[in-house]
């Protein structure tokens, strides 16, 4: 890729959606998004290499994880270099000149119109209008010129389609962030891996499956316990076909190449069937 | 409660939604159903005494915990009485006299139009149209007799509303599943507990925190895996407003009165910064 042309970033959502924030703290302005329709489609892109590395969603503080894109990080062969946790923030965004008091509809995704109920019942005047995504309604506002309507989005959603935030923080539940994960091709990951700076935390995340006989998550989890090494998270899924047996997702802190973390993989490949280690990365803010 | 009376069941969502699937299957047909708002709706009717039992959904294969409903069920004080599974099946339900070919807009909750994304590519002529929710769609179609349009919900609200299902299992994965919650005040808890049949599985989900040194974890699990306790579900977390700390919920198989199971969590309690049983009840199928 030449250096001078931005790369080619995939997010599902529409332009403006609150991927494309993650993509901006995760890589600067310098790059070229790439909406896609649904999850599948950027991962999808990304191994077809018509982009350079794509973000996603992983999980969201009040809704949990994203369990879909848990499955395509197995079924593709990726790897996370990146993580960043983006603030949910519901703006409430109009056409230039349109007044607050102008309101009577508010377009957004049913998710964020029923984030916003405390909104809605303050202003008994203003019907809630269900649409397809957030971004997504602030450009349909934008594009017929509503004067009595606003969308329910993303700054960035405002920024690109032209918007004025008329009310900033709608949301009745203000400890809302999404956790979004940067992914690129394993030979582009080896060669943008980021120097593991001494003062920065790294996290490991990977997944593994053991048999379903009881105690096998407990000694499984040994491995990693007994070296003193912290885990951050820790997720079970089941094996779709496969009842009672479970895959398990870890977050560690550590890097790969400390040896303690080496040994403690060794030794988690011994106790389980299945061991995938999906990406080391600078911990996110 | 006289025993003339069905007993008043809370649930969120229009008459129809798959939670009134779940209340089927958990208590049969003769029930006054009670639909709400919002989840906090659904535990304040149950906490005010409005209402005998709720039924509230707690996991989705492909979605993931209902994160909100476990924070509910930590701050409310009810007791979890029953589990059942209910398939995720969407239907295309229209007027009677409507046909299949008559359709040129299918209206449903966005999260169910995305997933039948392989049927509208079938059918190029038929626009999504996003709607409230799945019942609702159904129920709004029917309302207004709409003779090129459908709605995509469960087979309960094409019979409560009187619509023809046109095609059923529209869903691109049919591995669609939901977990709900039967909840009952703690009093009504210990009145109605069913009998502990042998030849059934009971499960029992709790939750614990631990400070957050390396190897907590490990240590609390030790509690249930050196009894051959069997685990059937981890998730963790975090404390809203404590970071690196987290809640963990487990579900054991076992019961509360068996002795193995007492001193499990008498251990765990001793390991623990807090721990509470949200319930033990006969496994769903």
């Amino acid at each position: 890729m030449s250096s001078s042309k931005p790369p080619r970033i995939a997010f599902q959502g529409e332009k403006g959606a609150f991927s494309q924030q993650a993509v901006r703290q995760l890589l600067g302005e310098r790059t070229e998004v790439v909406p896609c329709q649904t999850f599948e489609d950027v991962f999808v892109r990304l191994r077809d290499k018509q982009v350079a590395a794509a973000v996603i969603p992983i999980e969201n503080t009040l809704a949990g994880s994203v369990h879909e894109n848990y499955d395509h990080l197995l079924h593709f062969n990726f790897e996370i270099c990146g993580e960043t946790n983006v603030r949910i923030n519901h703006n409430l965004i109009a056409a230039p000149g349109v007044r607050f008091r102008d309101l009577r509809r508010v377009f957004s995704h049913p998710v964020a119109l029923n984030q916003c109920l405390k909104f809605f019942s303050r202003n008994p005047k203003i019907q809630k209008e269900p649409f397809y995504d957030t971004a997504g309604s602030v450009k349909m506002v934008l594009e017929e010129n509503l004067k009595d309507a606003a969308g329910i989005g993303s700054a960035v959603a405002a920024e690109i389609y032209g918007g004025t935030i008329l009310r900033r923080s709608l949301e009745d539940d203000r400890r809302n962030f999404t956790r979004f994960f940067l992914l690129r091709r394993p030979e582009d990951a080896r060669r943008q891996r980021p120097q593991a700076a001494r003062n920065r935390e790294w996290k490991i995340t990977l997944v593994f499956s053991t048999r379903n006989v009881p105690g096998s998550l407990f000694r499984a989890l040994s491995a990693v316990a007994l070296r003193d090494i912290n885990l951050a998270k820790i997720e079970s899924r089941p094996l779709r076909g496969r009842p009672w047996e479970y895959m398990f997702y870890l977050d560690l802190l550590g890097r790969t190449d400390e040896v303690r973390v080496q040994k403690a993989l060794g030794h988690l490949e011994e106790l389980a069937d299945f061991l995938r280690v999906l990406g080391c990365y600078p911990k996110g803010d």
